[in-house]
């Protein structure tokens, strides 16, 4: 009969302790967790702040006594594991509640004990008004102080996942709302032309965004009356300073590694804790899964850390399978992940493009706009797509997509053909649901596959949208757009235009000495004329993802 | 200089022309279309006559002028080619407009004459009210037919794509409908337990919806003023009569082939045009595509008829590819479609049980019904999925899903899944975009996948909703949810209900030497269920999909 103790109640613990039960009848399974609830939705918690969900019950999806009679696991809720004896294979558990201590003793120990916020050593950050956000209690705390402070601005320091979700919980609740990001975008697992129309629709929003701007310093002015209510002043890297009356901390996360590093496991050169492709760490009867560790990135086969629910949920499954004698193995973490701004979705998988230049791993790319269901049915919305592949096989590196509509359904479609190892030779042939208010024909999928299999044989000579700012002497921009678009939307500095379906007759307006640069609004006219040209001897490429692609990576 | 000529302006000619000038500038491509539009959205037909697309040049996608600036190709509607003589490498084309006939010559020539309506001789059929749908013209005759005989009731026989479209256009407009059907189910790509969630939404829409039921002959009664407007009495198989305005015909559609067997073109067994993997007929000069032709099955490989749009226009540009030097090969139809019927999508991809018991070929199936996104946030919505897979290698032989959100993502998954040659097992693996609004940690695709795999490793003995109609004296039913559900939802016949959650302190209330099939809503908790007793010594079976799949079943 093997006894399992689980330190961590949220979804890699979770998951394992119902997978341990339903395996095993016999087992026994305690479930630690130093805080007061188990299994809580965290990833819910902006949507309650920002009154999307309403009831704060929804958030909790199971209670120790649900986990009790379901899997008869004993939950120890605000009992802390403060130290393992691996030779003894005991752990020292602390009940918070009446600080006693105690000791369990383990066949098999699993550690899942989640991330912690970064927040560093800035001047003034410890004070009434500044919060981070990771669990219930935290959420409650940020309620609170809106309830108490009513602050009619909200300042966020940090613009990934949680920051953007903070910012669109704030601007629903009315309250004015400023994104400070250090780098010079928001949402980095996509690149920083793709992040462009991120940031159009944020600012869209009036909310106040500054890029490439850290937080030095926090002042606090506590109200006359009450200690816990007044205001904040922000000095910023910039110089500027900014008043606020609520602070959200929300700049990273850092695998939780105290307790491994005091009982002596194995620590990755990422700072997670290290496991084997079992889950199991440097101590085989210590097993480890979720944000804390460092675990195998998909493509490359080396560590990572991904601090995701979805890997850490069946990291959970797969530890408990493994220690009730399977050998199952994790495939490795392509880090697929979305964020809803507003009306957008900012979806991503693999890597992207600045992961790949850092890797050195050659890589070929594509942009394409196009539409998430047919255009002339109500409601469609531009996708935004970028491909990366590999120029020697073919194979998918990494996509990013961004749009109002369908784009889970885009990075969902790329991700499981990236992980089946699809070239985009092959995905060319995917074969998608087609119906007016779902798709199109030739779906977005199929259309990226087109244009990367064209780069790929050399049907197409691509160029980028950065090229555009280096154009010689020798080079001209040619806008194939027809000249109301060109009103509407905005031209190129320095392109010459002649609009595609007038092309063919005025080929002799072109210098045939000099590379012709063609551009349209999203690259799909321009490839029409692209080969128009190419096929009647001109030096000619295409800007791919055109106007579209090259105005947002100024945004 | 390459001379193409494209019978057909549609879907797969239309993609064609515009490839093969990609390719070529200097071809000569000649489009003929015997009908008065090229390039039209058919599948946006239904919608404008329900009144969604408002506007009808939305459905005319390209023009004959448009097609000749951009792409160069010399379009002539109104005209049909009436022979071909293949010695000579000519067609002889009529023009439509002036009776008068002439020659083309061609080096190339691609068929895509699509498929025409099967209308079966039925007596009265052809009066003023009957009507298919398949083109522009055939559209505007419906909304003539409306406009002019303000029909109180419309009947729609056939429940298809296009009838099931044709139906909800009618309701739209007001029109009380009837929708008649042949086979004992609706959207024929799904098994009828998968259709039942389709009947039962027709049916909430105060459709007379009557299935197992033919239509044996029309008879129409003209108004006394006007021979256009009138009614029909229709008899049906079930000796029923049925009184309405307007009448579509929409029991299938059949290749187009009266050109290819008169020119002694190879017609396949199932009656479409005969190709091989390059889209090349009998006759290797000539080329077919579409709905008219034969094409392989993705899954078997054998030859297989699918008018479906998507295969039609990646089959237009791969013609096109191999007219002008390549050698591309089509790599087969999954079959992968999605059709909305009101609130719900209706969405398959590869086989379907019926199909892989007629072929037979050995499967399994799993039933999940599991949220469209995390159950918590606004708007989540129940994704019910069958999952068809191999029990010896765990490939994906089909899938079918029906709700109202998330129903074309999942069967895109699946759909790219299948043609990547992915297992269950792989399938438990997949990362998927994950954030509240968007999906689940674990989404239903990992959880089919679960379940499957639990299937292939005989980690959980499952049993089948239609197994319950033969229930045995050795076999004990056990609805596992809570006494409140079986108020709410419904109750299994001859079940015992003891709740999971009391499961373990109850079991000595079940016999062991029977066998206990466990139950409960969706399988979810019957799985736990099922662990708990099998791992207690008892024999037992988890109902697979739950009371939702045995209820479903029998609508």
């Amino acid at each position: 009969m093997a006894k399992i103790l689980i330190i961590g109640g949220v979804a890699g613990g979770a998951s394992a302790a119902a997978r341990a039960r339903r395996l095993s009848e016999s087992a026994e399974i305690i479930m630690f967790e130093r805080g007061p609830f188990v299994s809580f939705a965290n990833c819910g918690l902006p949507y309650h702040i920002g009154g999307d969900i309403k009831d704060r019950a929804k958030l909790l999806l199971q209670t120790p006594e649900s986990f009790l009679s379901r899997f008869n696991v004993d939950v120890r809720v605000m009992n802390e594991v403060i130290s393992i004896q691996r030779e003894a294979k005991t752990v020292t558990v602390k009940n918070l509640l009446d600080d006693t201590e105690y000791t369990e003793s383990y066949d098999f120990l699993l550690l899942s004990p989640g991330a912690s916020p970064v927040v560093p050593p800035i001047p003034g950050i410890d004070n009434p008004l500044t919060f981070s956000l990771r669990n219930i209690p935290d959420m409650d705390k940020i309620l609170t102080s809106i309830k108490h402070n009513q602050p009619k601005h909200a300042t966020v320091i940090g613009g990934g996942f949680i920051g953007l979700e903070m910012m669109e919980a704030f601007h629903q609740l009315g309250i004015e709302t400023a994104l400070v990001e250090m780098a010079d975008q928001v949402m980095t697992p996509v690149d920083k032309e793709m992040a462009g129309f991120v940031h159009q629709e944020i600012r869209a929003k009036d909310i106040d965004l500054r890029l490439g701007v850290a937080l030095q310093s926090a002042e606090f002015q506590a109200a006359a009356d009450d200690a816990e209510r007044g205001a904040l002043t922000l000095q910023l890297s910039n110089g500027e300073s900014l008043n606020t009356e609520l602070l959200i901390m929300a700049i990273g996360v850092r695998p939780e590694t105290t307790l491994a590093r005091a009982t002596g496991l194995r620590i990755g050169e990422l700072g997670g804790i290290w496991v084997n492709d079992e889950m199991q760490t440097s101590d085989p009867f210590i097993y480890a899964v979720g944000d804390a560790i460092e675990e195998k990135d998909f493509l490359t086969g080396k560590q990572t850390v991904v601090p995701l629910a979805g890997p850490a949920n069946r990291q959970g499954r797969m530890a408990a399978d493994n220690m009730l004698g399977a050998h199952e193995t994790y495939q490795g973490t392509q880090g697929t992940a979305i964020c809803k701004v507003f009306d957008l979705a900012v979806a991503s998988t693999g890597k992207n493009e600045k992961q790949l230049k850092r890797d050195e791993m050659a890589y070929e790319k594509v942009y394409v706009h196009t539409a998430s269901h047919a255009s002339y049915y109500p409601g469609a919305e531009v996708v935004s797509l970028k491909l990366l592949f590999s120029p020697e096989s073919g194979k998918i590196l990494g996509a990013q997509a961004i749009g109002k509509d369908g784009i889970d359904k885009r990075i969902d479609i790329l991700a499981v053909a990236q992980r089946a190892g699809m070239t985009v030779e092959q995905l060319q042939h995917v074969e998608l649901t087609y119906a007016p208010p779902y798709g199109s024909a030739k779906d977005v999928i199929n259309q990226a596959a087109f244009v990367a299999t064209n780069v790929m044989k050399g049907d197409v000579n691509g160029i980028h949208y950065d090229a555009l700012a280096n154009l010689t002497a020798d080079q001209v921009l040619l806008d194939v757009r027809n000249p109301g678009e060109l009103e509407s939307v905005g031209t190129f500095p320095g392109a010459i235009n002649i609009p595609v379906d007038q092309l063919r007759g005025r080929m002799n307006e072109l210098p045939k000495d000099k590379e012709i640069i063609v551009a349209c609004q999203v690259g799909l006219r321009g490839n029409v004329a692209y080969r128009q040209l190419a096929n009647s001897g001109f030096i000619v490429k295409n800007l791919i993802g055109g106007y579209r692609t090259w105005k947002t990576s100024q945004c």
